[in-house]
């Protein structure tokens, strides 16, 4: 899994039945600082995280697995908020 | 999943039978800010999608549960033309 | 899916049981204007692709969909021969 | 699989329930030399790791056959602690 | 799937079960030209390859499709030594 922050939504009308009233959210992944990465990703919220949150994304095909995804054309879900990350040593 | 444009197809007239009658369309993956990224992805069409209509495409074993992909060998596929990207806090 | 174009080819005796009788190419993918990309493929051939022929490779367990792949330790294959790669805008 | 040592931990309240007491662990993926790559990932725990010890990571669909993560949306998991990695012929 | 040359082996004695007996090795992926690419990957042995010996090395789910995966936590496996590499045009 990844670690991201919700940076925005994404927003289809016509789309695969299977995602209708899912959340698309855009998520940039961050380092283990904090500073942002390169590149994003659009991942289905599934434990109603909120904006600039920071938050697990799960991807591939367990994205599946999460709340509510079962057999929808998801490769990509944040299945956590992240309360604290603990480094032992830091990079 | 990554946000998208189509730039064109690709035609092909021996292929596998489960490919039949599908539009195999040309992605060019773009940043947030509507730039394009480099590389492209050749995605199968499910939702009616025009060109240079910004979409969603989801990749993996997942494309397979996209509308009419069940048991096709296909790795992308677009799911959802875009209305709206909407940044809280663009990079 | 990528497009590639096939280079050669891979020859292995002492090898997994389910790739008896299949053949192993090397694909090279390449550019929308043609062009070759860096890093190349082992695909499984299902379409009976000549050499130099432009193909579209599908990766992931969706290799194992490919006609004549059910079950068998492949992650990647060939499943179309290209006739015709249209694009609309160009880079 | 990857070769990462472990860097810190993961904390979240609000999560996907099938998450509940699973330890998710950072680890930080390191060449053969020892020395550390770039990046992290985020793994569920299956063996009982302890911090900078050397693991064996496995990643995408496989992480769920990992003890005790069926059907969990996880796509990274911990499934061996290295004794020793002998590399007869060093780059 | 990719050519690798065998580098080396990864010793674990706590590990998933589903590991026990299995030769966990480390595989460098080579270019065409026989020279390394950057990076390895672990990969299990499932055809009895010998060091330095040039393999096909197959990755994600499919590598549970490779002999004695089966259930088992590996995303690489290793599925065939390498007799002849054929590349009618090299780069």
């Amino acid at each position: 899994m990844i670690i991201g922050r919700i940076l925005g939504t994404v927003v289809s009308t016509q789309k695969d039945e299977r995602l209708q009233g899912k959340k698309l959210l855009i998520v940039k992944p961050i380092n283990l600082d904090g500073s942002d990465q390169s590149g994003y990703v659009v991942a289905v919220d599934t434990v109603g995280a909120g904006f600039h949150e920071k938050v697990i994304v799960v991807g591939g095909s367990s994205a599946r697995l999460a709340e509510g995804n079962k057999d929808c054309p998801v490769d990509s879900a944040i299945i956590g908020v992240i309360d604290t990350i603990d480094v032992i040593q830091p990079q």
